[in-house]
Formats: structure tokens, C-alpha cells, sequence
């Protein structure tokens, strides 16, 4: 009966949500930019004061990068600890959206209204779903439920540089009976997910050194070594023609995925053509005795993320340049150790050097992989929950992307973490034109009651 | 004597024609990016003005990129036109200059005085020597020698998109007995030269198209296709491991050295391993049955000038990018056609295609290789001339840059080229911190005035 208010609430005040959320997504809180260092403080105020309003106690807390925003409530019955990020991604290229990034809006489409904006998806409107959850909770029952902390993070998108550091530090103030983390997305628009696979990642940037200064093709074309062409020459060995990723050794820790989770993947009927043709492509690319769905969620990847050498302006330049770069990234799965990915990747690298180039790598950092234990029973208890709140069966699933969170909850507090978001693939996360479904967000926020109400 | 005279009065005024350079170096005339277009304009007032006071009836012609400056001056005896360029290259990258490129200074090296900033070797320092000694000719005569048509373009460095219209419209008015072109290199700093043989030029922009946006790589890494990995692994087979071209049919048009020439070019002792040991390098990177030397002058290259995809910026952005670019330049010798390459290197390319990727290529343009004749008797006359003032035979030479001036006065106005000109190898033409020796602008000013003696 109380549970039925909380969600009459929810759908009651979901304006008010709506002009909040929109609120924060004005802020450009781009953590991997210095220039925005301002902004991301000013993200992390706007969610002290609002968890302030609803009864938390809140505060920022700072590190050497951007700051958290760590949050109490209740001191007796369960313990739950909630994380996201109020970081978002870079906008670029900004030719290709719509409208600006930071000025959000609700906007009607085709599939129903969204929320559209850099930030929409990921992560404030995420975020936002478990803090409207809990606002309404507190109208109905005059108070939070159980015992929460929220912990706020605002540099996931640059590689959570403070967060083990904080973790650490503050291990006793954030352990709790079990993290609820809404970073991820549904199986598809019908059906709500728990992620219980998560990739990990090891990435550098590549600089190819040859010349001691630019040359003039007219002049040294010929002789002189390019450091472009040796650059695209050995990232062209990166993959054979099957897919496979080609540095030795990078498959050994990769386990094959039991066959009791294989079926059930294969139950879930994934749309495989129409997941690449929303995107306007048709054949997988990845290893091809894989389906798509492996691709993803169980097989390592390594990708070019970022290319630039020589002259890359308008006209032309008939240069050679003295060095050449590149953003490279590995998705790991299962026990791959992102260290030993990195200097195997290092050591393929360097071996194919010609002579008189030389190659630097920086910003070299990762996380690992992580498999969540769903022995706990609070993972069938939400998944009892987003099955009543959707009408559909939630999955268990796994997730291509990296959220190494979940692997420090384990390592650093010792608790289990559980991964649901509403998120869909067409979010157009770090892409331009993000947004998020107001289904997602308002669902999302009566999700989340659900949860509460069988978790305290 | 009255050459002595003009000697004699070039050393006097150099510090006056030193300011007149470094005036001129001061107009940012990139031609190449729209933003500096006034700058171009501003550059040829600059020499109209600057020819019409030592007495050549000088004029701005428009056309549709920026304007030629044309300029004449005699009516009988042998007729000469001079051709030099007045734009410049781009600066980027900025923060490897030691000063602004557009403050030009005369500097005391460890090698002796150098002008530097940026086009003081290409090409402004290189035309105001003929200018220079135009005008100190004047001085001791009261009037220029001969006859004399001076013709300076604002576009070499992009491409010279006008340059045929104009040529074709004012034949009449161009045609010479001979053409000079003062814009290549000494052999060594002692050694002056004559250029015989000048590569072509064929050159495009590809961009590999792939998903309709940009994708983020934890929830595509794996199946969906990556444009960079594409183009590094097509561009990374564009040479074998022997530094040839693989594009079928690439040789083809390419003509051996006649032994002649071959025996000539030995006896110049070129000092490969100065040359690259001067930029940092020691291994020639190009087909490894050829001279470095042959490699720059007789033998076709194909180079990647510049690359770019991804995210780029500070910080890491796992993206997967819906396009990616690059710049890409044949050097070409003998009779190989630029279009014909063109075409080749675009079947080439588009058959290593994967599915899902459309590939786009922009600004296809080239120009032919030139070889000179050089049974004119003026071209003695000007090796001895240059003989004289560096107290050093001449020598004749090839040159690895795409000077199609050459090739189109022979087409356009049925004349011959000289192409003779002061520069060094450390000039650092097309680079930061270029530089014209203050010995190749004074002893290039006296090397004209000895050639202007001999010819008219």
C-alpha cells in the first residue's frame, strides 16, 4: 500500500524531476577537460544541496582531481550504498549535434519523448532516477528508507584517478551489505537487466618518433621515414583477417564462457542485425567464429580510438612529419591483467619498429574485468522487482563496457555490487546527440522504489 | 667593369635589401587557408609597389584564388621571365618555433647569419635576390638589362589552382626566350646547381566512412567496425618490405636513369649520411635497391602527409568514430600520369574495402614530372655564371619537389626553364624555424646579376 503511494508520487511529481534534472545537465561537467574544472565543481555542489533538501546528510569531499559527493541517511536496517558519476563526456565534434550539448530539452521523437542533452544517459539522468526515488519515498513516509549512502563520483569518464585512493581511505564510511550502481542500460526497451559480467580496460597513447623536425616530402620524400606510415603499418597488423586481436599471448587469460550462461544468452533472442543497423552497419567485425553478443559482453577487444600525424588542416601540406599518434584501448574479459596486456601490447609494438623511429607511450592505465556472484540474494530480489515494475522477466547480462567500480567494491570494500540501469542502445552515450527516454527516467525512478521496497 | 659596379653595389645596399625581406616576410601570405587571404593580397601590393620603384611597369591581375603580380620592363633584346611565389606554408605546429614565424630576424648561428621566419627560403627570400639584383643593375646603369617579364604567384603552396587559367589567357604576354625560376637548392652549400629534372605530383584526401555516428566503444567494441583500424590497415600495405609501392601498375610509367646521368650524379658524392644525419635519421626508408639520392630525385614515392579520427584531445575518449581521414601525396617521375595514378590508388584502395565502409576521396589533383633540355646555350651560360660567383662548378641536379611551373611553361608557352636557386637542405622549408642563409640571399643577389650579364 505504501509502496503504491511512493509510485503514485513518482508519476505525480515527475515534472518537478524533469525541471531538475534538466537543471544539473546544464552544468558541463567534462571531467577529462581541464578547462571544465570549474564545472565539475559546480555538478558536485548542485548535488550536495539537492540531497541536502530530501534529508541526506551531504557533502563534497575532495581529492587531487575532481571532488565526490558522498551522502548519509538512516542509521538502522540494511545498508545499502548507491554510486554514479556526475562526469560526462567531451562534445565533440560539436558540428554534429542538434542542439547544444549543455542547453538539454525535452523533446518528442518517433520512439516517444526524451530527454536529450550531453550527460542524459550518462550518468546524471541515472543518477537522478535513485535520487527522485528516494525524494518521493521521503513525501510519502516523512523519511528515507533504511540506511543509504550515496556516493557520487566526478571523474569516471577520465579514468576515476581519486577513486581507489577515496575508496581506501574512507573504507569504513562506505562499505555497506550490498552497492547498487545505475551506470548501465535495459537488455532492450521492453526488458530491465542486471549486469553480472562487466569488461575491463588497458589503454595508452602512442607516440611514433622519427625525424627531429618536420620535413618537406619534396626534399626527403623518399629516403626519410614517415612516422604516419609506420604508425598505420604495425596498427594495420593489430587484427588478422578473422578479427582476432594479433599481440601474443593476449588471448591466454580469456576463459570460455560456461555453458549454462551461453544458453541463456542465447534465449534472450538478441536482435544482432538490428543492434548494427540502428548504427547503419550489417557485419560484425569482431572475431568471426563469435556471435555478436560475445563480441560484447565475454571477448576482448583492441581498438583505435584516436589517429593524428603530419597536416591535418584545410588544404594541403606536402609534409612528413617528426612523430605521429595514436589512443589505443583493449576491452578485457575474465582474469586478462590489464599490466600485462599493456606491456605485451608495448612489446609487440616496439618489436616492429624500424630503425630511427622510437616509440613513447603515456597515460598507460587500466581495471580488470569483473564477474559478479549472484548467489546474494538481494540480485533476485531486484531482479523480482524490475520484473513487476516492467511487465517483462529482468536478465542477467553482460556489458561491454568498463565500469571498474564494481570490481573496487569488491577488492577494496568486500561487497557484492548490483548493476541496473535504463539506459537503451540508442542513447548515443559519448556520442553526439545523447539523450535518455523519459520512460527510462521516470520508470527508472519507480524501479528503484521497487528495489528499496524489497532490499530494506 | 660594369658588372663589377653592380657587385660591388649589391654589397654595399644589403642591409637595405635585408629590410626590404624581412618587410615582406612580415605578411602572413599563407595561401593554402582562407583566413589569411587579405594577407596574400596585401603581399602582392607589397611587390607591385616594391618592382614599380625600380622602374617595371607592375601590376595585381585578379583571378578567382589570389591575384598574380605581373610585372615588365625593356622591349628589345633577349626577353627572360622570372617566376617566384610570394605565398607561404602554414606554421602549425606553432609551439615548435622559436619565435613568431611572422617576426622574422636576422640571427648569429654557429653556420653564420641566417634570416629566419617563416617563406624566407620559400620563397620570398629566393625572389627578392632577382629583385635585388634588378634593382642594383638599375643603380649602376640608370636601367634594367634587356628585357624582362617577372611573374610571382600567390598559390604554389596550394596547389596553383589559377595558374593555367592565366597562363593560357596571357601566353602572349608570358612568352619569353627563356624562364628562370628561383625557387630549389644549392647541392651542397658550396656547390650551386641547375635543376634538370623535377618529380610530379599526384595528391587526394581519403575519409573512410563506417557507422552513421560516432560509437562508444563499450557497448560496440567488438562488432561494430572501426574506420581508423580500416585505413591504418589499408595505408599499412600501401609499401612492401622493401619500400616499394604496391598499387599495381605504379612502375610502369617510371623510366631507369640513362647510365650518363647516373655516372654524373656519382661523381656529385652526395653525402647521404649527412643528409638524413642533419634531420636526426640514418636509414633510408625507401626501396632498398636504390640510392638515397636516386630515391629523392629519379624514383616515385607515395607518403601519408597527414592523418587524423578519433578523439584526439587531451585525456581518453573510448570512441569509436564514425569517419576517419588522411592526406595522401605521390611523388612522381618520368612519364607517370598523376590522374592515372590517381585512379590506380583509389581502385586500390576501395578493393581492400570491408563491408559496411564507403571511402571518399576529395581534392584529387597532381601535376606531371618535368625533364629539361638542356641543349639552350643558355644554360651553360648560367652554369658559368653561377661557376664564377661560387668559385665552384655547378652542377646540373634533380630535385624530389613538384615544381610544375616548369612543366607548364614548356606546355603552355612552348619555352624552356632554368631552375636555379640558393636554398640549403636545413633551410626547414615547409617546417618550423625556416631560415634563408644571409649567404644564399648575398651571394644568390650576385649570382643573378652575373647570369642577367651573360644571357643579355
Amino acid at each position: 500500500m505504501s509502496l503504491q503511494s511512493v509510485l503514485d508520487t513518482i508519476d505525480q511529481s515527475l515534472p518537478e524531476a524533469t525541471d531538475r534534472l534538466l537543471e544539473l545537465l546544464r552544468i558541463p561537467s567534462i571531467s577529462t577537460d581541464p578547462a571544465f574544472k570549474a564545472d565539475c565543481d559546480r555538478a558536485a555542489d548542485w548535488l550536495v544541496k539537492d540531497l541536502e533538501e530530501i534529508g541526506f546528510t551531504a557533502a563534497k569531499r575532495a581529492t587531487p582531481g575532481h571532488p565526490m559527493v558522498v551522502a548519509h541517511s538512516g542509521t538502522t536496517g540494511p545498508h545499502i550504498l548507491f554510486y554514479g558519476h556526475y562526469d560526462v563526456q567531451p562534445v565533440d565534434p560539436l558540428n554534429l549535434w542538434d542542439r547544444d550539448p549543455f542547453d538539454p530539452q525535452v523533446q518528442d521523437t518517433a520512439k516517444g519523448k526524451v530527454i536529450r542533452g550531453r550527460g542524459s544517459a550518462d550518468d546524471k539522468g541515472q543518477l537522478m532516477t535513485f535520487i527522485e526515488a528516494c525524494r518521493s519515498w521521503k513525501t510519502v513516509h516523512g523519511a528515507l528508507p533504511g540506511r543509504i549512502t550515496i556516493f557520487l563520483e566526478g571523474e569516471e569518464e577520465s579514468g576515476s584517478p581519486s577513486l581507489i585512493p577515496f575508496m581506501r581511505e574512507n573504507a569504513d564510511e562506505l562499505r555497506a551489505d550490498i552497492a547498487l550502481i545505475c551506470d548501465t542500460g535495459m537488455f532492450d526497451p521492453k526488458t530491465p537487466a542486471i549486469v553480472t559480467m562487466l569488461r575491463g580496460l588497458a589503454k595508452c597513447e602512442i607516440t611514433v618518433h622519427a625525424a627531429n623536425k618536420d620535413l618537406h616530402s619534396g626534399m626527403f620524400g623518399g629516403p626519410a621515414i614517415n612516422p604516419i606510415r609506420v604508425l598505420a603499418k604495425i596498427l594495420g597488423n593489430l587484427h588478422d583477417d578473422q578479427g582476432r586481436v594479433t599481440i601474443p599471448g593476449f588471448y591466454d587469460d580469456v576463459e570460455e564462457l560456461p555453458d549454462a550462461v551461453r544458453q541463456q544468452w542465447q534465449n534472450l533472442a538478441f536482435d544482432h542485425a538490428g543492434f548494427l543497423g540502428e548504427v547503419g552497419l550489417s557485419v560484425p567485425a569482431g572475431e568471426q567464429d563469435r556471435t555478436p553478443l560475445e563480441m560484447i559482453w565475454s571477448r576482448p577487444t583492441a581498438e583505435i580510438n584516436g589517429i593524428w600525424g603530419g597536416y591535418t588542416g584545410a588544404g594541403f601540406k606536402t609534409v612528413l612529419p617528426a612523430e605521429a599518434h595514436a589512443k589505443i584501448s583493449f576491452r578485457l574479459v575474465s582474469k586478462m591483467d590489464h599490466e600485462k596486456i599493456s606491456a605485451s601490447f608495448q612489446q609487440w609494438f616496439t618489436a616492429q619498429l624500424p630503425a630511427d623511429c622510437t616509440v613513447e607511450f603515456k597515460d598507460v592505465n587500466g581495471s580488470p574485468a569483473s564477474t559478479m556472484s549472484i548467489d546474494d540474494p538481494a540480485f533476485e530480489k531486484a531482479r523480482r522487482a524490475l520484473s513487476e515494475e516492467w511487465g517483462t522477466e529482468a536478465a542477467y547480462v553482460g556489458s561491454g563496457g568498463s565500469i571498474p567500480i564494481a570490481g573496487y567494491f569488491k577488492d577494496i570494500l568486500g561487497m557484492d555490487a548490483m548493476l541496473i540501469g535504463f539506459g537503451r542502445d540508442d542513447d548515443q552515450m559519448h556520442s553526439p546527440n545523447e539523450k535518455y527516454d523519459m520512460e527510462s527516467f521516470h520508470k527508472g525512478i519507480r524501479s528503484w522504489a521497487r528495489v528499496l521496497e524489497k532490499l530494506m
